[in-house]
């Protein structure tokens, strides 16, 4: 097929060379000229503007946009949904939060466009030799663009999810699920760092992840981290997220049900990357009052 | 080798078939005398009493035990130190506390004997096929049971992680990492069942464990659930455990350092046990107390 494809940063550039070497046309833009003319290189080709981008296929259009989740996919949507004509396709690969998916279908839907939230993991080796995609929207169009999932995931690696938003909604709880399992491995590795044994970790988790219960690629990735890094010295314990286990919690609290792992693990981050806590202050203030506890001065 | 192995359950008995498909001799001893029938039938040399396994076997003698942890675990142990002599060897397979690894490790070797812990991972599929073994106990000897781990495991699946207890407290520390791991991908398929949307979970799990982040044996797992119960309407959401994930959480404790996932995970757990809880009555009483809300009345 001949694909129009927004976005040349980390995911979008291996994307397009991986449809590219699935035979794939790819008509590709970014933001930064640099970037355009270096996939131009590998064969793609060049839209300085959405508007050439749109010129250069024919209908109906596929387009997948692969740029940040937020205003930047916001901008792009929109104007392309001012270039794009009824019967087109526009495909959101970002991590969009599926509230915004689910309005922006409805604002495609009223052009008579089609609009797919497409979760994508794997990370950019996923995106350039085989990806996963979970895929929200209409279900007659899907299996019109189904042979660009086939080709650009690992084998089984595409899942046509449902109705709009369904695409979206299943990464973000998939992101959720990643940082409770992220800081229960990670607590278990400080169990053993604190404890009066001396563990070699790449070892530990290569023998974790042959076998055992727990064999995860998570673990796959901790065998690599440790064989560079065997104690992790040469890094902090600041742990940054990026929204998606945020926007889990932020729909269990609104489901009103109980998710005190996912909890805990996205609340765990936030205290990690301040050096201090006023709430910590409070109870070593407060055990000063009633007991006359030492406190800790600055 | 010829190997005395003790305990013919689930674990034992396939690993007791393991050994002998990698060409060892297995003298194999249980409390029930129908497992013994059946062990010898299919090759294994019978005993039917500790005394009479130790007298099959030549110095330096090697016994596998394979019973529960805790007493029964125990009582074979002590009944075996005063059957054999310095230089043999004795290994735990079974879950037992690494307290009472150390503890045991002491009392053989003060008969010049060795004690190894053996944490398994992997199940009854991996007893019968390829286990993970996390194994602690003298270094020298190891390298000369060696083979037997070598035969039974999983390619690269078993690990000598170093002296006395130290394979009890790795597996302990596996079973902890699993307990939140498990907890997290429950409570994201939660939020997927209490969602507007109408996933297949066995198409979801199946995408989930091609190329995404979170793929991992526990997801394989959950496929192979939900192919045979859609919706696991079969079952309840009661969750039980056998301990070492209160161990784990235990020594958190002890270090006094933060494990909230796996903390969480096993409260979860013990939560999952009641049908109502004291703290919940009380926090209605409570705000029926001050703000006259109502209470849900027996």
């Amino acid at each position: 097929m001949k694909i129009g494809l927004i976005g040349l940063g980390k995911m979008g550039y291996n994307l397009g060379l991986n449809l590219m070497d699935h035979g794939h046309e790819v008509v590709a833009n970014d933001v930064n000229a640099d970037q355009i003319k270096e996939i131009a290189n590998a064969g793609a080709v060049p839209a300085h503007s959405l508007k050439e981008l749109v010129e250069n296929l024919e209908a109906p259009r596929t387009v997948w946009v692969m740029v940040p989740a937020g205003e930047i996919t916001q901008s792009v949507l929109d104007e392309l949904s001012g270039l794009l004509e009824a019967g087109d396709r526009v495909i959101d690969g970002g991590n969009s939060n599926y509230k915004d998916s689910l309005r922006r279908a409805e604002q495609f839907k009223e052009k008579d466009m089609f609009f797919f939230d497409v979760g994508t993991s794997g990370g950019t080796e996923g995106a350039r030799h085989g990806g996963c995609f979970m895929i929200g929207g209409d279900e007659e169009q899907f299996k019109e663009i189904e042979p660009i999932f086939a080709d650009t995931s690992v084998e089984n690696g595409y899942h046509y999810a449902g109705r709009a938003a369904s695409g979206h909604f299943l990464k973000m709880v998939h992101n959720g699920i990643e940082y409770g399992m992220m800081q229960s491995i990670a607590e278990g590795y400080e169990i053993l760092e604190k404890s009066p044994f001396d563990y070699d970790y790449e070892a530990v988790s290569k023998v974790w992840n042959n076998g055992s219960v727990i064999r995860s690629w998570l673990i796959e990735l901790m065998e690599s981290a440790f064989s560079k890094d065997a104690k992790l010295e040469d890094i902090r314990g600041v742990m940054n997220s990026s929204g998606e286990g945020k926007w889990t919690l932020e729909t269990a609290i609104e489901y009103e049900m109980a998710a005190p792992v996912i909890a805990m693990s996205l609340m765990t981050r936030y205290r990690s990357q301040e050096d201090d806590t006023f709430s910590g202050k409070v109870v070593a203030a407060l055990r000063n009052e009633f007991g006359g506890h030492a406190v800790v001065k600055k």
